[in-house]
């Protein structure tokens, strides 16, 4: 079935997609063909089934110490967005390097995009400037899944409370949430809710060994959500359609996983993405990393690596050739072929920005592939450099 | 894993939910854990991902005789609905008996419903007088889910199409569109989108053999449709999200494979039903079935039978001890515990509607099942009438 995968290609794109975790698939196995009753109908098969569905959704609160009933499952990321966005109807900030499913609700539905330093931290102190009496939600992503900047969601967080305070003392009722996208961070960051101080949090299970289109938006008490598809009134009435009973439950599973595998997985990729970056610093000098320097602050598994002069969808092709697959940022964005939003925030220069590639690495990375990543990427730039310049010659 | 489930456990739900087919699950398996990658990733095994998917989403449109381009692949008919619901901004004719997705914006978005006649058909002579020059869109399901009736769609759309002539040479500038919800008709009527004559169509995976929370819109030439859901841009803009490429893929095989299996499942299902409503009735005197009397114009494999003084909670509750499991309409209406919509617009007396089952038979059904099932009911009725009678007596 897999015949044109060579079994030696070095996948570097889990930021994209990641394969199901095989924990995963064996968990969500008895809902297709046995356990596939509706959790909606009254024999007790079914009563199970919902029961099952039900635990699902426990243990999904438990993984971000929330409550099941502040639990919406949703068919993915972002869907999950859109909903924690339509949540309010006034003046939205977000970051600019958010996902697009945050940002054109911010610029077509009102709303103001929140600059980012040189390593694409959120800006706090325009962020200060920006919180006016309008806003009525902040979104900021946990971590930037282009160059991989874990964003001071706590610190964000504190502003939003003050601003709360003052509103609260003064009497204003305009109500203020913040929202974080952890898709991105989930298995490598802590997406507790309560430690992060948010209002709103989206997952996805995608992103962390689990089936795609199948995602969540937690929420705090009191927040009211506003449905985007209405019918059979599941999920609380917020999200109508018959369940995806093995999707969650196999979601559910990804994210314990991905919870209890953390920070082994950390460590692992840390040094491995440390000696990715040393590898390819050594053979091209002038490569450019992005994302914050200190380790801490972004993605362990997460590499950006920008060669000045080279085009990037070449060495995607040059590299595939050699059996390492790369992506060169979000895969909505590549597909269009345009610049990255993320890259123009951090004020990438279209030079260098087109020359990106975003190296992610996962569960299946080992030392030997990166030192033979590390290799190939290297001789690509170098052949590819020689390449253009030999096509500036002739022109 | 499936301990609670004895292997003599006859299914009688299959309207509320179908098992995966073992060739749909084979067809989605290689697109867990081996070709996983983000179909809109740059390099060469991603793009295989998107051909695969592309290519799904062709057989799909083969199978309703439309293109490709038309089809837009969504989590499941609840959304499909909406989608199509969401398409004009002007008022909205419905059916009585359609699904809440289609009601809800129907009756709170500005809609009027179309009243049935005694067997759940609509009523042509007073659609005729509803399709009013205000009317943009006319959603009328090519069968319904809890009685069986199949709609008389075509004639349906020959009054859509007069309506529209009669617009377009008064100059009038009002769109009428058809929908129709073919979500339960799939695999038992043709859904072939030009014999019907209908400008937009919803299926559902999950009702042919095929996963949960995956379906999709088929839609005309020229219709602009409105994304309830913004991001990444994938589905041409209108349904963003990373593609559900295990699930579409498992649409696209259960899709063909009940068309194929279509004529022959109508006729050995026609048969079972055709054997069920006889030994029911020789069993109860009473009992009502609903829906149309003419094979031709009811579900194959469903009967709705309701008996009078009977509550059919507790019957559900008798039949599952003896190994058959029933449904009592619409899943969703059955979790909310309220008499059905479509029972109350077939004005049905509450006194039947409350002892009301719907047997839904599928693929796995045998002649067997169907001889210890009706049995089962006969049996079940009658105790719960002793018993019920006892209830009154004491009270």
């Amino acid at each position: 079935m897999i015949e044109e995968e060579p079994a030696d290609v070095i996948y570097l794109d889990y930021a994209a997609a990641t394969p199901l975790a095989n924990e995963v698939l064996k968990a969500m196995a008895p809902y297709w063909s046995e356990r596939f009753y509706n959790p909606s109908a009254p024999y007790a098969l079914a009563r199970n089934v919902r029961a099952d569905y039900e635990a699902a959704r426990a243990r999904l609160a438990h993984v971000v110490g929330g409550r099941p009933g502040n639990v919406t499952l949703t068919a993915g990321a972002t869907e999950a967005n859109n909903l924690a966005l339509a949540s309010v109807e006034g003046h939205v900030l977000a970051c600019a390097t958010e996902h697009e499913s945050v940002l054109e609700r911010c610029v077509n539905g009102g709303g103001r995009v929140v600059p980012v330093t040189k390593d694409g931290t959120i800006d706090l102190n325009v962020l200060k400037t920006m919180l006016t009496d309008d806003v009525e939600l902040v979104s900021v992503g946990l971590a930037n899944g282009e160059i991989g900047t874990i964003q001071p969601v706590r610190e964000v967080a504190s502003l939003v409370r003050k601003e709360r305070m003052r509103r609260l003392e003064s009497g204003e009722t305009t109500p203020l949430l913040l929202h974080t996208d952890s898709s991105q961070a989930a298995g490598y960051v802590s997406v507790n809710v309560s430690s992060l101080g948010v209002d709103l949090m989206t997952l996805s299970a995608a992103k962390v060994y689990g089936p795609k289109q199948v995602g969540m938006l937690w929420h705090a008490d009191g927040i009211a959500l506003r449905s985007l598809v209405q019918g059979g009134g599941q999920e609380g009435g917020i999200r109508s359609g018959t369940e995806n009973v093995a999707g969650v439950i196999g979601f559910a599973c990804a994210l314990e996983l991905a919870e209890r595998l953390r920070s082994k997985e950390v460590r692992r990729l840390r040094k491995l993405t440390s000696l990715l970056r040393g590898l390819i610093a050594e053979g091209v000098s002038d490569v450019v990393f992005s994302g914050p320097t200190q380790e801490g602050r972004r993605l362990p598994g997460l590499v950006h690596a920008s060669f000045p002069e080279a085009d990037a969808r070449r060495l995607v092709i040059a590299l595939e050739r050699r059996g390492v697959c790369v992506g060169t940022g979000s895969a909505c964005a590549a597909s269009r072929m345009r610049t990255s939003h993320v890259l123009k925030a951090i004020e990438m220069s279209e030079e260098v920005a087109q020359g990106s590639l975003r190296l992610s690495l996962g569960r299946a990375t080992s030392e030997d592939d990166v030192r033979r990543a590390a290799t190939a990427i290297v001789e690509c730039v170098c052949e590819e450099r020689v390449r253009s310049a030999k096509r500036r010659e002739r022109a």
